[in-house]
């Protein structure tokens, strides 16, 4: 099943206390589209400019990823410059040079219209309305958005909610747009906006799945060395939804599974910087990662 | 099989964002006591003042709680007074009065001296060994400390250490320990001191258990009200040792379903100020929320 996202591609630089990049490949999509790749085939929907070096654009592609609709124009890519401490659950950003992706208004591809899986990365909510007013029929609908437009495009971002199925942010945004700091109400909240699911990223602390009728908790993988958190998030959408488009399953099952892969391709990305580990992964890796998982949270039930 | 435990006993003045209460029944033991109740019998070792009110005493005598060694003498009960944000993860001591506490040399009851089963609450890391000098023969001595000791008794903690099978903190607590900001390694550090077992408490993001063969992570129950937070860390180890003790198994897989119930009844703890909530558990409440988290943590096995 081809799976569609809208979002970011970037040049990022980096820097942690176990070492710094420098303009390297970086951007939700980017991330997004190759951790999906090694569950389905994904059509990719962002704007760079001119100056963006054509190994990347490779790179996309030795994935199978559909680049028709990676808009390049004349201009500077989007530039983000962040730091991160001890505390690698946030990120510091130092800088940001939106360049081409300040005018991004994203044009579907007649050839990605039929997509029945849809991602929509982090960018204003009224383009992501935009980008779903040209899906023909879309099966899911998955979301993730951010402070930013939390304060500045609430009724926007409410919109877009009533019109998606799944929504993907992390833990503070869960409390800003819930205005809760409970995190289950506040998710209740969110709930009653539309999404009939709602996915909360918590770093290291794994993730919390809930729908109107089942609660889902993975934890995240106990890593030793956690290099560059930058892109976990939209690494952990991709298998997430990679996995469910492969599936082409919607039940509950499926997406509890479905976390657990988007947990497992986010703990290979932190492990190096930029897309260094998740460009090289294999299948058996990504399997044996996944029945860890299982290791670490089974317990015998009651008799 | 009865369960030893030695720690303190209290009156404390606690403020929430949802309440107060005034010098109401607290301390490590107490909380860990009337917790493993609902598992085993319990014989309590502490210290309290002869202000100390005979209901309380009667409460602990109702749940089978074995008060022998609970020494009183003239003076005032242990006062300890304390402050929760929204943060509900974080205490903000506001005044500590040890009174008779201050000079606490805990003395073992001839008729506890059998017990296979021992919990050292959070008391002075000599006393904790000067305990473990007057037990014949334990099977399983499961271990609490704070960063108070840490940071003014490590020496003493190291030798503790050496001699305990399952040391039981919370994450600051660990880092500061192992001397390391990730908390794997951190594990990793402690565990070669001595203990077998290490289990990391997390707050409202579970725990971590780590042994040099396996890892046990478990979510913490999603509560929509958590009224006061004092005591859910001793709490949580009540339920742990009163489950092992009652299985009298130290298997992984035993260790693993204590942990469960641990959180269980921490979960109860939470939703109460004081032992409120915590006195008037049925079996049937607790059953039912472990198997609660047995339906949140449940995903497939890859096929």
């Amino acid at each position: 099943m081809r799976l569609l996202v809208v979002g970011s591609v970037a040049l990022d630089s980096v820097k942690t206390p176990f070492g710094e990049a420098d303009e390297v490949l970086g951007g939700s999509a980017t991330y997004f589209s190759v951790s999906a790749s090694y569950f389905t085939d994904v059509n990719l929907v962002a704007v760079v400019g001119n100056d963006f070096p054509k190994e990347h654009i490779n790179l996309l592609k030795s994935h199978s990823i559909n680049v028709d609709g990676l808009e390049q124009r004349l201009g500077k890519t989007f530039r983000w410059k962040g730091r991160y401490n001890f505390d690698l659950n946030e990120a510091h950003t130092l800088d940001t040079q939106l360049n081409v992706f300040a005018d991004f208004n994203p044009k579907i591809p007649d050839s990605y219209k039929d997509c029945k899986y849809v991602f929509l990365a982090n960018i204003d909510p009224d383009l992501q309305i935009k980008v779903l007013d040209q899906i023909k029929d879309p099966k899911l609908i998955v979301c993730d958005t951010m402070n930013y437009w939390i304060e500045g495009k609430l009724d926007s971002l409410k919109k877009l909610l009533s019109r998606i199925h799944i929504l993907v942010i992390n833990e503070g945004e869960t409390r800003e747009i819930g205005k809760d700091p409970n995190i289950v109400k506040a998710a209740q909240k969110i709930l009653s906006w539309g999404p009939e699911c709602l996915i909360v990223k918590r770093g290291e602390y794994g993730s919390l799945m809930f729908s109107n009728s089942s609660i889902f908790s993975a934890p995240a993988y106990p890593l030793e060395f956690v290099y560059d958190p930058t892109g976990a998030g939209d690494t952990f959408a991709g298998g997430f939804m990679g996995y469910i488009a492969k599936a082409d399953n919607l039940s509950d099952e499926t997406r509890r599974q479905a976390i657990v892969f988007g947990s497992t391709m986010a703990s290979f990305n932190v492990e190096k910087f930029s897309l260094e580990r998740l460009q090289s992964l294999s299948w058996d890796e990504i399997e044996e990662r996944f029945k860890f998982f299982k290791g670490i949270t089974h317990f015998e039930d009651l008799k």
